[in-house]
């Protein structure tokens, strides 16, 4: 619904320029006073030498902390590009009609007091952006603390954290949902060396949001990669078009999204009025869209030079480790193990050649160095051997004191050595505040700590490719409701997904002769009744026609007692069937993901453990076995302790075909839950004995 | 068979003066080459301008580094109390026989290649020991970097790290397996304005162990806490008595333990030697004895603060945070939600009292004071109410960019709420060096990333207060053996842990009548078969007393397949049971942590997902309810689903029971698995239908 494409709305590069590159900028009620939030962009702006005009507007001053001040807009020798609105929030649709008018390319809004505030900010927000599509102005917040350009000097904000000039470049560019974040990660930054392209601090997205923000920007060459401060999924269309461009592009796209644990999800929902959603279909999501998300604060200053080593679609898998601290070394081998990546030591024929060349060569799970001293040609030659080496995709120098004291004993040979072979990276031990620097100066990934090393390596290396059939629109599925069950197999039939047999018997008439054997299960059948169970409506191990007979009174009495209102015609017959065991297999389109699948662990075990695998729909059969490689439930059809095997290439097929609704948004299918999907042994396939799919 | 003590072995006080504060030290094998490992310890002790006598002890040299050197210690005017051995490995054993002799109180060895450098090396470290023995010399290493103490200027130690001078002075005492790390920690402790009452390189730990170092310095007033850095649980009695001292002396302990992975765990006790302990074993052995187990590198220096005010036993469940950035605050409280810490709003009285302040008071999960502007008297005002307030045990303050630019604003208001009032901690969002030095140097805990913060105080958080049966000596009890299982049921009888019937029956007579009734199962009977499934020896669901009489055939002749050269002459009949559920207990003496008790999910789910809880035995009934909260298939017979609740009073009392194993090293029990112990209904008790014990 924000989503509103208009004849005269600015996009691409035009929106690039205004928001980033803009040649002139207006200040909307700039203050005299530099410790009001109206007042710092005026500084900010000033000190950093920002190349544009700069047009301070006030209505009763004529000069703003040095600088001629307008009364309004309309008094302006030109139109500036961007209009920065710092007054309150009952005068902001009063400023963007005016800039509106005058045909201002993009405005920011710092005030709140919009949809999070209750009814009447949702009617002031509808006005907001209703005045912003008449006039195809676009819109960067409510709440938004501006916009930072090191390379243009555009510090356009009202973060108190820019009170210093000197942002530092760098080739990151940042979009965050936190406003106060982007000043944590510039002060954070500047300890670290670390700088930025940009960074725009999104409000709450009325009009611009994350993803078409960085879309706008993706062929701006100063640009190097992403990082995505996310509170919440919100407005995943555009985020998973950006994505998609972004891996075209060769940009890698790193992310921090909050709401790893249910309480801080809540938060982030409640104070910007978004859904909340689950934290794996998030993990999910950004996966195969071949984002890095990373869970390390430091990490977020710290993944990017090794993602650009390592784009997406370069395995990560194998890890080498060389190191001058065994302790140190087996902090981050354990922080990676925690994090599924298993360090591997180097195979004979690379001991073989560390052993020729005179340097450590003791078999382990890393090249312990400590024995031969910290020493250059020890570190240069193992480097040189070990990136050479077939079997690693990354080999991480773990380097203890030296790193401190004497740089030039272990980090330097890291830093000469990284330009060449294998992907190098480095984690400091001590605090080594200059090894850091010199390393991250050289553009070498280093690290500072275990845990952030690990988190960046995992991150990376838990990206999937993203897949071309991504890139689909997601349907308006608003309203759907549910199919009879009847109705949803005749769904599964054309997907291909495999079900028992069934047959609709009339309720209240003489039970025919059923196309199966008994027993069989009865269970009422309408669109009206999704849940079955929650009226009685299910009756199993029906021996006969009689019992079946009788099962049919029962079930009309319990629709009388239970679902008065409800006309229901028919129960569904099926063979008492029964598997190895079984699962759920669940597809949904998600209102802010869009199309997921889902693999979880069936009955109880579904509830007690949250053991479940998602992906993007569609998935490939081959997907789908990843999929059931992660659902530890499954590991009981794998022929566990002598028993026997389900037939997994089915699950698989059926996953797989499921997830085909991806492919057909005009049969407007929201969601289609098959529980259970039964799993025979192997060779018998698998089948569906119950089905719920909801239609918009 | 480390643990030697000895008529003159030094201890205690002694032991401390030796290690920490010795008159006089001899550096044995001093070189005056300041770049060689021998000549550091030389340099480091001048520049700290260590307090005592010096004695470099150099066989072809009369000056080292501008000292008077001496040829050998016999040529010393007086015995030193504390030698440091840094000739290679041949010598050592001449050197530590030399120090014997002279009566030295203790020996430093800095030198590898002992135990665990293969046979000989192992020759090597026993000849060590026992001339240690001899003379009463106690041993610190091999593989010991060495001491520092620096309120003397004992800067013992061939660390490179130490080349800096000034060594910060603290109160936590540092003793850790890795020797690298000590210098680590000292510059990540400058960088942060951390100091060390003392630190020490523990070495292999052939004599002298980290549990008896710290002991013998517990009745330090200038120590008033510890921190562990642990490869491996090796000397866990002398563990379990450190911590239950240190808990009676109210100073708190800090563990960092490497083997959270496989990986890691592999590769800590590859280089030492030790036996790889499973990571959730001593998890449960730390926690029970009060340790606080850190898992992020930072807040192993950021913890003590926070240690020093929430001590042992006081609640730190209710955390209530106050913020001058919601993004900020989100992370910490996704952080603190991941371990298990819920971050609660304030009580609606609390609410009242803000507003009748004039503070913000917008209910929530956090008490965001970003709307009212960061100021002191805001956050003065809002610290007083949640201080004051009775349903937090802790406030943590999370602040913004204020902390780097005008900490006047919200620091200082953090630093003079400290002292009083419910415990308080700050986290500082932006790099905010000059505000995380005036928190630290005030005492206030404070925290540089949502990490290590979160991890701080989920550590605290999830100490449990040592019981005192936990001061138990433990058997030696190696060369266990199986009890046949009927044995095992008379001493389930003897703890009163209830199991179904049996009866014992010759395998080659005729079946007698039996004390119940069939269906019954029958298993071959014998302690020399503890795997009775492994030569087909279980056989059930036996109908009658043919059936039964049928079945003794089938096990004689499997019996003969399988074990022919076991003689077995009974069968163990017992009823068929069935239970709600079905669970595994257990119990075992592990050779480093001591007697433990388990809780685990049955049947397939113990092997697929590690579903289990563990602690140190005994356990109360109480307990056990904790850990069968802490197993997540036992919510299956909590009444989920609507189905029957087992009985869970009754298999709390059979865990207790079965853990009071511990207070009975006269039965040199040193494992017991009731597997499957079936849970009934609820009021109708469990029963263990299968128990395998060993006894030495």
């Amino acid at each position: 619904m924000n989503d509103f494409p208009t004849p005269q709305a600015v996009r691409g590069a035009d929106l690039q320029q205004a928001l980033l590159r803009p040649r002139s900028v207006a200040l909307y009620g700039a203050s005299d006073d530099v410790r009001k939030m109206g007042g710092r962009p005026v500084q900010f702006l000033q000190r950093s030498g920002f190349a544009g005009r700069l047009y301070p507007i006030n209505p009763v001053r004529t000069v703003v902390q040095g600088l001629p001040a307008w009364p309004n807009l309309r008094a302006l020798p030109e139109v500036p590009d961007h209009v920065f609105v710092l007054t309150p929030t009952e005068t902001v649709l009063d400023a963007v009609r005016e800039c509106g008018e005058l045909g201002v390319k993009v405005v920011t809004v710092l005030a709140s007091g919009f949809s999070e505030s209750g009814p009447e900010g949702q009617a002031r927000e509808a006005a907001l952006l209703a005045m912003a599509k008449r006039h195809g102005v676009r819109l960067l917040g409510p709440s938004s603390l501006g916009v930072v350009h090191p390379a243009t000097g555009l510090v356009l904000t009202a973060n108190a954290a820019f009170a210093e000039p000197d942002v530092p470049p760098g080739k990151v560019f940042v979009a965050s949902h936190s406003g106060s974040m982007i000043g944590a990660l510039v002060s954070r930054g500047k300890a670290r060396g670390v700088g930025f392209a940009g960074l725009v601090s999104v409000g709450s997205e009325v009009d611009l949001n994350i993803g078409e923000i960085c879309s706008a920007t993706l062929d701006d060459p100063e640009i190097g990669g992403y990082l995505l401060f996310l509170e919440s999924m919100r407005h995943g269309q555009q985020l998973r078009e950006f994505a998609l461009a972004a891996q075209r592009a060769g940009k890698p796209v790193l992310a921090y999204k909050l709401g790893r644990s249910a309480a801080a999800a809540e938060m982030a929902t409640t104070h910007t009025g978004a859904l909340a959603g689950e934290d794996d279909v998030a993990d999910a999501f950004l996966r195969d869209l071949g984002v890095a998300r990373v869970g390390v604060l430091e990490a977020l200053l710290e993944t990017y030079p090794l993602a650009q080593r390592i784009p997406l679609g370069r395995p990560l898998r194998r890890v080498g480790v060389v190191t001058t601290t065994g302790g140190g070394a087996a902090m981050v081998v354990d922080q990676l193990g925690i994090r599924d990546i298993e360090v591997q030591g180097p195979s004979a024929a690379t001991l073989q050649r560390l052993a020729d060349a005179g340097l450590p060569c003791t078999p382990g799970r890393v090249l312990d160095l400590t024995l031969a001293g910290t020493q250059y040609a020890t570190m240069k030659g193992a480097l040189a051997i070990l990136q050479s080496a077939p079997e690693f995709d990354l080999v991480l120098a773990v380097v203890g004191s030296s790193a401190r004291f004497s740089p030039e004993l272990a980090v330097k040979p890291i830093i000469e050595a990284a330009a060449e072979g294998t992907p190098l990276a480095a984690m400091l031990v001590p605090d080594a505040p200059q090894a850091l620097a010199a390393l991250t100066a050289a553009g070498v990934p280093c690290f500072r700590s275990p845990e952030a090393c690990a988190d960046a390596i995992a991150a990376l290396a838990h990206r999937r490719m993203p897949r071309p059939e991504l890139a689909l629109t997601l349907p308006d599925l608003q309203g759907a409701r549910p199919l009879s069950e009847a109705q949803a197999y005749t769904v599964l039939d054309r997907l291909g997904v495999p079900h028992a047999p069934h047959a609709l018997v009339p309720l209240d008439a003489p039970v025919p002769a059923l196309p199966f054997a008994y027993p069989v299960v009865a269970k009422v059948c309408s669109a009206q009744i999704p849940h079955k169970t929650e009226v009685g409506g299910v009756l199993l191990n029906l021996q006969d026609a009689r019992q079946l007979q009788s099962a049919l009174g029962t079930l009309r009495a319990r629709l009388r007692e239970h679902a008065p209102a409800i006309e229901v015609r028919d129960a569904l017959i099926q063979p008492m069937c029964q598997g190895l065991g079984e699962v759920l297999v669940g597809y949904r389109v998600d209102p802010e993901t869009g199309p997921m699948v889902m693999l979880a662990a069936g009955g109880i075990w579904a509830e007690i453990a949250r053991d479940r695998s998602l992906r993007m729909a569609p998935v490939s059969v081959a997907t789908a076995h990843e999929m059931m490689d992660e659902v530890r439930a499954l590991q009981a059809l794998r022929g566990l302790r002598g028993k026997a095997c389900g037939d997994l290439q089915a699950l698989a097929e059926a996953i797989s075909a499921l997830s085909q609704l991806a492919r057909h948004p005009e049969w407007r299918v929201a969601e289609a839950e098959v529980n259970p999907m039964l799993v025979l042994p192997e060779g018998q396939g698998v089948l569906a004995v119950d089905a719920l799919i909801t239609q918009a």
